[in-house]
């Protein structure tokens, strides 16, 4: 963790002299919340009000300004209008403040003159070096200390629950939401961070500074974009050495999300599956249940119960029709299921416990006795071959806790290191639910939620520091010269066409088949022959016009296939030449590619870019249309190493006809991957913007590069702001 | 509906006369709940114990047998143990009960012998004209009168609320976690069936009993399987005419829901995609959450409010980051969203009420004021340009129902036949819930509920009697007859191969190219060119051996495309009669048929099939290996209309190559619609089991069928049982 983010650590969620900016008077105001909700739950640090037109409010002693309070403030809420938010910074500044939250919108989602402010604002407080949340911010709760600064309305409930979990959100009104509905769940939260526009502080920068925080177990976000991945990065990798699992809903998975999301928050917009990726990468369990937001931390945090144990789920139920439900939605889910593994096949049989057949382990109503469930779940807990245990409960979790959640209880209580263990009720069974939870067994309210959660947890990791994969391989400094030289000799924003680009993947190690470039002078067949006898090109041949301004040249008609002879190579050129003339009748024509017709088993695109809000990523499909028809395509953040290049291929459905699809010869996919994380190495060069290869022929031994393209960025190199 | 459901309504769930016939002594015993039940929840009909070895049990006279007791008998549930089941049912035919509820399970789900046992048992009650309900049934509910005929623990409950939807589950012990999770809700339910095996009755027969009854506003299933789908088409015929929704939630989507499905109560098993297709014909609104079962209801019953309204949802929201949820859930599923049209956008500038931009309708903290959030709601909802307004409303539902509902519930109740209302609390609110609930107005307690129903509500309605779609053709009376004696010729369970089928296809209207079938007598090339000749037929052609054995001949290398000369198909025929010796040397070869090659934009796979489940289903899908690898097919209850083949063609993605993609030329589409159509009449026909072109070739003008393949069923004809 930085210096900075510690330093501020306690300013931020656990100040001891808190300022608030611009409270008025009057009952029902939104400024006085703030103070209300503080005093509600005990704050016992000291709060000083602001209002220099005023001598008290709500009975306080106001203070003309910041600088006025007699002692160091540590954090203060600016709950003043946007016009004097500036004013009030300067305030701070100079009072030497740590932390200020704003509230004001008018920022950054409010056109150019918005846009102006929020910088003017991040730029005074770098310099001062104050942490600045917000603006467009609901404050920051810690309920441990009864610091609920925030304007949202949630926080006059009474029962502000103790909780581990730190909630980080760019909504304000969901945090109140997640108070609400956690609550209901018998699920606190430790603190609540809203994070607004983040001008200057991000999901990244508040996690980092909050992430060793001994009062937080896990931590709970609501996303409506990223504006660093850089610093989530880091604040993901810190999570996860410390074993604190991060929750994620994510907002603008469709088109009207992400565009709410610009215009309410001023945020860029990426793409929904790159955003996925990158979040799976960094180990974050994205929910698509608004509910798991909640319910997956405590079943996340057993992972540790999970090590040396098969990434199978065990459905134990009491009531067929739920348990069966529970079974076909982890099903669906693509969780693998374990029905009795011997010994406890044998165990049941012993002690003449039903079991129903099949992956459902239904002990029917024998499971109304303590006994048999206790003797039931300690079996399966002490088996090996167990993965996770889940109990589907019935009717009595409503009625009878001590006969439906006891037995789970004392069973995990007894077998400290056995199998993880969660729990379903059926009905709504709040006391069951609460026993659960005060034994710190996941439960989950929902069969939905439920079964995204656990197929998360049972999941296998992926990325660079687990489960034995290899580190993307680091170009050799040579190479990366070399690269580098070839980018230089274009200017910003240029598009280098097949041969420019040919030569940078040519740099990387993806090789493309022999080819000749002929300066179009409209030689006729026999120049053409001698030419490619000389670079030992022989029929049948491609060609192609080349030509930066013909990115996609099959839609220009400059690709002609399979030319048999040198008449026909000389009527091409022209026939190209005569529709460029048409289609594109400025297009800067570089010359004729020639190469020799290959063919292969099968295509793929191959495809480098930088994310708007995720940075740099790494795409692979099959080629031809089905990549786009179908969105069938893997996508990672870059670099990948040669293993995940090869995960990714294994995601595309249309490989399948690679893979000896019904007898058919089966591709060189593992030149592929090692093409796919040469590619991806091209994240090294800022410069770069984008790049594909469409397509690549896949071949039975090898593969072979049949196109290249890159546009490089503009000139800070750096598209991703 | 039918006189017998008709006769059997009454005794089915408003017994005046009932015998729990089985009941032991005993505090916790099962076979006591629902004499217990009954008088908790004040049944005020006669109870009867039929316990042969006792006097009194539970207090009461404990008669020896049904026949024994002294007035005649509405519904007996018979709680003995399997064994004892059929001579408990002859006591209640001798006795005449009209219906009989069976608890015991060990029939049709435990092998042969259990499968006797339960025919034995149909047959009884068939003859005795009894309807059966169970066996494997948890019983019968009714709200209204207290007749609480069941053994599920959850009816313990006190709060057993009055309600207007009837539950129909295979699921016995789901009826307690509907009636749990709903009575949260203050949602309740006027009956429950538990249907157990469906031995006798099914979903279908026991909706139609009770689909006219007066206390019932609509069904919520929950399906393990589907038993008699002619029955069930028949019960949402009717549920439909009366404008009583049926919403179904079903088990068996995945492939070990599946298994369990079959393991647990003897089911069949359908494909998943086929069920959700013939349920969406019976306008049957499947959900895919839990709780939608008894949250969709209320807003699908708003349906008649829609009529002449566009099919679009506004968001209304006090809730920046709530109401982008929503909106973001909506237009995942397909939603489409309408922000504020130009008279609304006035009236809001004109009374000052912010409403954000884009499509969320965000008024902020102004709908915090009564007077502010019901002009805006009275406004949007007699704005003909709304379609559904939803409300997603924030902390305010929390604390201050009398903000946050009351301006809805006013609103909706001064207008009358304006737009539908529907309203998501995104904190947990149970008293505002209460209030929308108590004021007919749908709420969602999940933001995901809410999306799965609002796209159902708005989805256009699909099917025969609806929207003014067309019915399917009906087949002129001389092309049945034609077909039928086709069919004749050959034995049941017969293949049909490309010619024979091809006889059937082109009774129907799909032709094919012109053809010539050559015995095999290793003729030579001239020979061959000779009977070309005489049948017009010109190279190049596409050579196939003929067999019944060979339904797929391209596995067998029994085709040979593009043959150019008579000596090419010389050759052509020695080897492809080499390799069906080698891989399949028992093949019967009839000949070999020649056709000239013909080149398409594209090709389509048509197949009919009848379902274990639903029945006759015609399927599309893009040709090649499209339709498989991506499951990119669609599907429908045969016959389809013509227009309703056009719809089936939009959904297949593949077809995109089809329409015109990135300049192509486009296929006839039209054409292919009506060859799907012609292919689903093929359901008229019992005797046929299986069809399928694969493929057909797609021209800009026309399609051609390129093969033909149709499989008989057995004896029976009918293979759905």
């Amino acid at each position: 963790m930085s210096a900075i983010a510690s330093a501020h650590a306690a300013p931020l969620v656990a100040p001891r002299v808190v300022a608030l900016v611009g409270v008025s008077d009057g009952a029902g105001k939104l400024s006085g919340r703030p103070f209300h909700f503080c005093r509600q739950h005990g704050f016992t640090g000291q709060i000083y009000i602001v209002n220099p037109r005023r001598d008290t409010v709500l009975g306080e002693t106001a203070y003309p300004s910041v600088v006025a309070i007699p002692v160091p403030v540590d954090h203060a809420y600016l709950l003043v209008g946007t016009g004097l938010v500036e004013a009030a910074l300067d305030d701070c500044i100079a009072a030497g403040v740590k932390v200020v939250t704003v509230l004001a919108d008018g920022f950054a989602e409010a056109g150019a003159e918005g846009r102006a402010r929020q910088a003017r604002l991040v730029a005074k407080a770098n310099a001062a070096g104050i942490m600045l949340i917000g603006p467009n911010s609901m404050g920051v709760v810690n309920s441990g200390t009864g610091f609920v600064c925030t304007t949202n309305a949630a926080f006059k409930t009474n029962g502000l629950l103790p909780g581990r979990l730190a909630v980080l959100s760019h909504s304000g009104s969901l945090i109140g939401t997640l108070l609400s509905r956690g609550t209901v769940r018998n699920i606190g939260f430790s603190h609540f961070v809203s994070l607004g526009n983040e001008a200057q502080t991000c999901v990244g920068t508040v996690g980092l500074t909050l992430v060793d925080n001994p009062d937080i177990d896990g931590f709970v976000l609501f996303l409506e974009t990223m504006r660093n991945s850089t610093a989530f990065a880091r604040f993901a990798v810190a999570a996860r050495r410390l074993g604190k699992p991060v929750v994620a809903y994510v907002l603008g998975k469709s088109r009207e999300g992400q565009a709410l999301s610009v215009s309410h928050t001023g945020a860029l917009t990426g793409e929904a599956a790159a955003v996925g990726a990158f979040l799976r990468h960094h180990h974050i369990a994205e929910v698509s249940q608004l509910d798991a937001l909640f319910e997956a931390p405590a079943l996340l945090l057993q992972k540790p119960r999970l090590v040396d144990r098969p990434r199978v789920a065990t459905v134990l139920t009491t009531t067929g029709g739920g348990g069966a439900m529970l079974v076909d939605q982890l099903s669906l889910r693509g969780v693998a299921l374990a029905g009795l593994g011997p010994d406890s096949a044998e165990f049941f049989r012993q002690n003449d416990i039903p079991f129903g057949s099949g992956k459902l382990v239904d002990v029917t109503l024998a499971g109304a006795q303590y006994d048999v469930m206790k003797a039931a779940i300690t079996q399966l807990i002490t088996d090996a071959t167990t993965g996770l245990l889940v109990v589907a409960i019935g009717s009595s979790a409503q009625f009878n806790p001590e006969l439906a959640v006891k037995p789970i209880i004392d069973a995990v209580a007894e077998n400290p290191g056995a199998a993880p263990v969660a729990a379903f009720p059926l009905p709504h069974a709040p006391e069951s639910m609460a026993m659960l939870q005060a034994a710190g067994i996941p439960a989950f309210g929902g069969v939905e939620s439920a079964a995204d959660t656990i197929a998360l947890f049972l999941a296998d990791d992926m990325g660079p520091d687990d489960m034995g994969y290899e580190e993307p391989e680091r170009m050799a400094p040579d190479v990366a010269q070399k690269i580098a030289a070839l980018i230089a000799a274009h200017s910003s924003g240029a598009v280098l066409d097949e041969v420019d680009a040919g030569d940078i993947f040519t740099g990387l190690g993806i090789g493309a088949p022999p080819a000749v470039l002929v300066a179009d002078k409209g030689q006729k067949a026999d120049d053409l022959d001698r030419v490619l006898d000389a670079a030992v090109v022989a029929y049948p041949v491609v060609a192609k016009l080349i030509s930066p301004d013909l990115p996609h040249k099959t839609e220009y008609g400059a690709v002609t296939l399979n030319i048999m002879t040198g008449d026909g190579l000389e009527t091409a050129i022209a026939t190209m030449r005569t529709h460029v003339a048409r289609l594109a009748p400025h297009a800067q024509i570089d010359g004729v590619l020639i190469q020799p017709m290959i063919t292969g088993l099968g295509e793929a695109l191959v495809g480098f870019r930088r994310d708007n809000l995720v940075g740099p990523v790494v795409t692979v499909g099959a080629g031809g249309v089905m990549a786009e028809i179908y969105r069938d395509v893997a996508i990672r953040p870059a670099p990948v190493s040669v293993q995940t290049a090869r995960q990714m291929l294994d995601e595309v459905k249309g490989f399948a006809l690679l893979r000896g699809y019904r007898g058919r010869p089966v591709g060189d996919l593992d030149a592929l991957a090692r093409l796919v994380a040469l590619v991806s190495q091209l994240a090294a060069f800022d410069a770069i913007a984008e790049a594909e290869i469409n397509p690549v022929l896949v071949q039975a031994d090898g593969v072979v590069r049949l196109d290249a393209l890159i546009r490089l960025g503009d000139e800070n190199g750096a598209p991703h702001g």
